[in-house]
C-alpha cells in the first residue's frame, strides 16, 4: 500500500522541553554568541522540500499550534496554545536528507532563498497566532526561533522529548 | 510520484550531541532516579512498526553505524564507528504516530512485545559491531540504551543536532 501520493512539502519534528537554549549568533572577533531560550514547550524543527509554497504555511501553523501533544502537569496532553507553552522553532534542511549508500543527499530540499523565505512566512504566523492567543497572551509564552542558514546549536531539558514527526 | 512501496518497518531519527543524559530507571519510593551519559556521538531515536520482523536488524544496524554523519573536529563528516564516538538508543514509540485531526494515533506502531524484543535485538547488535570495531575499541567508546516502555527522560546538550530521519 502506497502511503504517499506525492513527496511532501515540509517536514517538521516535534519534541517536548522543559527548557531550551538556541545560538542565534555564533561568537565572533570581540563578539560572544547569541543565544535564545525558552521553558516548558515546544520545538519545532523545519525543512521545507523542492516545490513547497506558501500556502502550505497556514496549514501547517494551524496544525502544529492545535495538535495535542503537549503534556500538562496532570498527564493529560493539549496543544502548545491551551498548555500554554513557549515554542522554538529550529530550522533544519538536514531533515530533507536522503540516504545514498553510506552518505545523505539533499537533493529534494528546496531552493535556499525560497526556504527561507517560507520559513521566515512560518515564524511570523505562528508568532500572530500566539500572540492573537489570550491564554498565551496572559501566560505570557514567548515564541523564539533559530537563524536560517546558521549552525543550530542547541541545549535540551527534557522530561521526555515524546518525539513526533509531522509531514505537510 | 508515490515514494513508498510499502509502510516502512522502522522509523529511525538522529541527533549529534556533545553530550546526553538519559533516565533509564524513574525515581522510586527510597531509590533515587537512574541515569546513563555519553559523551560526544550519536542519539539514535528508534520506532518499530507493525509487520516488523527481525530480519531488518542488520540492515538498520548496518546503515546507522556507517552512514556519514557525524562531523570531526575537522569538519568532515564519518561514520559513528570511524568518528569514533559515543552512542545513545532511545525508544521512541510516538516516532509512529500520525496525524488524525487534532490527535496522534499509534495504530501503525507495532505489538509491545514484538517491539521490546526487536528493540533488544538492536541494542545487542550495535553492541556487538562497536565490540568488534578496534578503532572503537581502543577509543574505549560506549554504548547507552533507555529502558523500553519507560519514559525517555533525557538532557542533550549539542554543537548543532543535525537531525536526520532514515526509515527502514
Amino acid at each position: 500500500m502506497a502511503e504517499l501520493t506525492g513527496p511532501p512539502g515540509a517536514r517538521t519534528v516535534l519534541q517536548q522541553c522543559l527548557q531550551a537554549r538556541l545560538q542565534v549568533k555564533p561568537p565572533d572577533q570581540g563578539s560572544q554568541a547569541q543565544w535564545v531560550e525558552i521553558q516548558r514547550g515546544l520545538i519545532i524543527y523545519v525543512c521545507f522540500f523542492k516545490g513547497a509554497t506558501e500556502e502550505i504555511i497556514p496549514k501547517m501553523v494551524h496544525t502544529l499550534l492545535n495538535v495535542k501533544l503537549n503534556e500538562t502537569e496532570g498527564g493529560k496532553y493539549v496543544s502548545i496554545l491551551n498548555l500554554p507553552g513557549d515554542i522554538l522553532i529550529i530550522p533544519q534542511a538536514t531533515l530533507g536528507g536522503k540516504l545514498k549508500g553510506r552518505s545523505m543527499q539533499y537533493h529534494s530540499n528546496i531552493e535556499k532563498d525560497i526556504g527561507l523565505d517560507l520559513y521566515t512566512q512560518f515564524v511570523a504566523q505562528c508568532e500572530r497566532e500566539l500572540a492573537a492567543n489570550t491564554k498565551c497572551f496572559e501566560a505570557g509564552v514567548v515564541l523564539r526561533h533559530g537563524t536560517y542558514g546558521n549552525r543550530q546549536v542547541l541545549k535540551v531539558d527534557t522530561n521526555g522529548p515524546f518525539t513526533h514527526m509531522i509531514e505537510f
